[in-house]
């Protein structure tokens, strides 16, 4: 246990949350306090006796309270080695310091309250660092707190080990304090770089836990959360099955983007990324009913996200207590914002199926990183829908609610498909909309309208559709990006497309339009492109 | 300019290199050194005079050198305000310091060569940041150095400034000082949270620039460098055209990951990510028009790499000069480790085409990082192309030279290729391979299969082949993962396919070889999987 006996200890905190009952505690087990100005007045306040920094370091506070700590004094009674160096200690008067409970000049609260340059500078820590850092280094000794937060667990700690700390205690403040100093200084150095004009970017990720492998088996792989993240899709809670893989992960990220957009009772059935089938309704198993007949071959093995607590009379569209094996319908992955106990008890029937819950509402996601060898791409996510709706052709596109409605939905299925990205999407009934075909990742544009098209004869023909053409009249086909040539027009409008929205664009907008009127299609421009890759 | 004569300097290095020209250089200037132990030690074998910094601080070096610089008398110095505190220095006999040169204990450099942790303990540098952040801070008044390499380039600085430095070159160092002791503990953190079963990852990142916009023009976006890379994708080199957007780089990731392992002259045609042309030949405007070959409608606007210097005969192939401009083959992006001279005049002639070089082959790519809501997924990179080469069927798969670089060839593009994918490589003549078909991130593997099939037949009968299915029937068929069901394996039957290469590994592995023991098809077992997503 390596226990230590808190005897001295260093108060300075420019946060004072907490600070009393820590001081209080730490006094009553009998540990002299030392303290800088500040923290002293609060001291002083709650009438808890402590020494001032002075005393100890000989030293005034100086320089606009630059200097309070930075001493030959308290750099020796944080860093001397207590067993190697106690002789040399004893004949340069220096008494040892046991614990520092410190936390710095707040450069992020200033910065981000847009304060101006010479403030931020002011609020650069100097003194601050240099004791977390002394006490760290010589944990072996020495405690260091730099949050609030932990004062409570550690005093309970201490009271209840008789005023003193456990090596692994000390081992683990020293591994937080040299974070939270690299985080200070990373904040500082981004902050610096960008009042030069230098874009620098400090990423920072902890938590990581291996994966079974990564893509591919032969592939080592882990993930990690984001530190600064409110809500990561590393805090999904798995209530039943194995731990996910990496492409589990890659795919769930799929299908919570594409449902997260979407009102009511919505469902993505994803495969590799791509959602081969989405759906929206007001009842959540129809919705799931849905999404499943985009594309019910490749919905085995998928993962499929609800934007809605997962109920039993949904999760028993999976039959997987079915007689008949060939009945059940296995899927890798079920996520929503909260599973039932009911749904919850059904699923796990299936020993293989990973059942989560996530605040699917509450993930942010502003900006997207992308890795390119020893690079990054930065940009914003893609959240808006359109910016415009205009309809270029003769035949009118429609503005009525209902339209607006299928509009809307098209545009979010095709924000989450992989361009080249073609999708066919249909109304069902006034409250319910599904994809009926998609085409996704084509080189060329035409193969997705192509794939979209036969996907979706394919849904209509093992429905028992008995007016094919006329339903697909119906539908909307949404493209991710502008027609270069009226080819996809041609291609739609022998199926018998009448809707197609695209965002314009193209210096043959002129021909791509004129086959629209040709063919009797109305076609409306969004304005806005929704490639992803 | 706020200029600032050094009077006073204080040199504290662990790493000794190029100190003794700085020292000379300022002593020269007359600028008065102080220094501690092992740096005056230095200074005295050069005969450069220094005062020890035991006289300044009037503490001694104590507890095995932990104890150097920490003092009120270095803080002060670096720290008081040259206006605001001058009376108050006076007073406390606080002589300004205003040049700091110190590089850290070498933590990474112990960590690299394996040291035990205690040894790791005692190379956590705490003077060191301390002065170093001090004078940082105080950059309106003080100047840092924190790298050797930056020694000679300041020392011409104020040897041309009557030894002085301008506020500019202050600031400057000031950002690269919090750069340093932003990395420096950025590494302690990882480390010692390693120490403790945690894992944790700081990424940095400098240079970014903004882009023009993200993969759509309503997403902000920029492009970064990333610290440690030895080689960058960042460090492309534009020798024509534009600057590259955000689509553009993600493209020219993929195409130099498709030609990188590759020998030989290799040519790859990327769109939307995935080489939708890909060949190797002996001679590179032979391996180009190959590549093209492979989906030469995509391949209009699409991005090229090559893997060796780019020759003006290939360069031709573009016909940027054709006066029948429908001739013109327009491409967005060309890349390879060269341009010829020649080359690149001739491709200047297209305003619009960017022309890049970059060290493909050194560009090293062995970890990948994605990014998903709030979290980090980290892998190796998919380096490896089999880890077997069974024959599984009765039809025997051959084994010769000539199979072998046709094996490799399918397996290097199917790991380019988004799953799921299916590839058709055929054998041109011996030196040739090329990509002749391919189906790329479906959900269904069918559909993959049935893509490349048809793009194949599509190619050969444009090319005025007469036997397309025996040319098929000389063809490898390469799946990026295991045939779930024998429907693949019947559908490359029809189309008169005979060899087939797959990882192999499902349950189902038997009625897939079943099938191909049915339809006279050779198969190989490669043992490992190539997903990408």
């Amino acid at each position: 246990m390596q226990l230590r006996k808190i005897k001295r200890a260093l108060l300075s905190v420019s946060d004072k949350s907490n600070l009393i009952p820590l001081a209080q505690g730490l006094h009553d087990l009998g540990v002299e306090l030392i303290s800088t100005g500040g923290t002293g007045r609060a001291l002083q306040e709650a009438k808890i006796p402590y020494t001032d920094i002075q005393a100890v370091t000989g030293n005034p506070e100086a320089f606009g309270g630059r200097m309070k700590t930075i001493s030959f004094q308290i750099g020796s009674a944080l860093l001397f080695d207590r067993e190697r160096d106690a002789q040399e200690a004893q004949n340069l008067k220096i008494e040892g310091i046991d614990l520092v409970v410190c936390n710095l000049y707040p450069f992020q609260k200033v910065q981000e309250a847009g304060a101006d340059f010479p403030t931020l500078i002011e609020n650069i820590d100097i003194g601050g660092p240099t004791m977390i850092r002394a006490a760290a280094k010589n944990f072996k000794d020495v405690a260091v707190l730099v949050q609030s937060s932990d004062y409570e667990g550690f005093l309970a700690e201490l009271q209840s080990q008789n005023g003193q700390t456990s090596l692994a205690l000390r081992q683990q403040l020293m591994a937080k304090a040299f974070n939270h100093t690299a985080d200070y200084d990373a904040r500082i150095a981004m902050r610096m770089d960008e009042e030069l004009g230098k874009k620098s970017l400090r990423l920072s990720f902890k938590q990581g836990r291996s994966l079974r492998y990564g893509e591919n088996s032969h592939q080592a792989a882990g993930f990690y959360r984001e530190n600064s993240s409110a809500l990561s899709l590393a805090d999904i809670r798995i209530l039943h099955g194995k731990a996910l893989s990496y492409n589990n992960l890659l795919d769930v990220q799929g299908a919570v983007d594409a449902v997260q957009g979407l009102g009511g009772q919505a469902v993505a059935v994803v495969k590799h990324s791509n959602p081969c089938g989405l759906a929206k309704s007001m009842d959540q198993r129809t919705a799931l009913e849905a999404a499943w007949s985009g594309d019910p071959i490749s919905a085995f093995g998928s993962i499929i996200a609800f934007n809605q607590p997962l109920e039993l009379k949904t999760a028993e569209f999976f039959q997987l207590d079915a007689e008949d094996r060939s009945q059940r319908k296995f899927v890798e992955v079920v996520i929503a914002p909260k599973i039932t106990a009911e749904a919850l008890e059904y699923l796990q029937q299936h020993k293989n199926l990973r059942v989560l819950e996530l605040d699917i509402a509450g993930l942010e996601k502003a900006v997207d990183y992308r890795y390119l060898s020893g690079s990054l791409l930065v940009q914003e996510a893609d959240l808006a829908l359109y910016n415009q709706q205009e309809s270029v052709t003769a035949r009118p596109f429609p503005s009525d609610e209902a339209a607006k409605g299928l509009v809307e939905f098209g545009l979010q299925a095709i924000k989450s498909i992989k361009s080249n990205a073609i999708v066919l999407v249909q109304a069902v009934n006034q409250q319910q909309y599904r994809i009926l075909g998609m085409g996704a990742g084509q080189p060329n544009r035409l193969v997705a309208t192509k794939l979209a098209i036969e996907k979706a004869k394919e849904n209509l023909q093992r429905e028992g559709a008995e007016d094919v053409a006329g339903i697909l009249g119906q539908c909307y086909l949404v493209s991710d990006a502008f027609f270069p040539f009226a080819d996809n027009v041609e291609l739609a409008a022998q199926a018998g497309i009448r809707y197609i929205l695209q965002p314009g664009g193209s210096i043959r907008d002129k021909s791509v339009i004129a086959a629209c009127d040709q063919a009797d299609i109305a076609m409306l421009f969004t304005g806005l492109r929704h490639f992803k890759h």
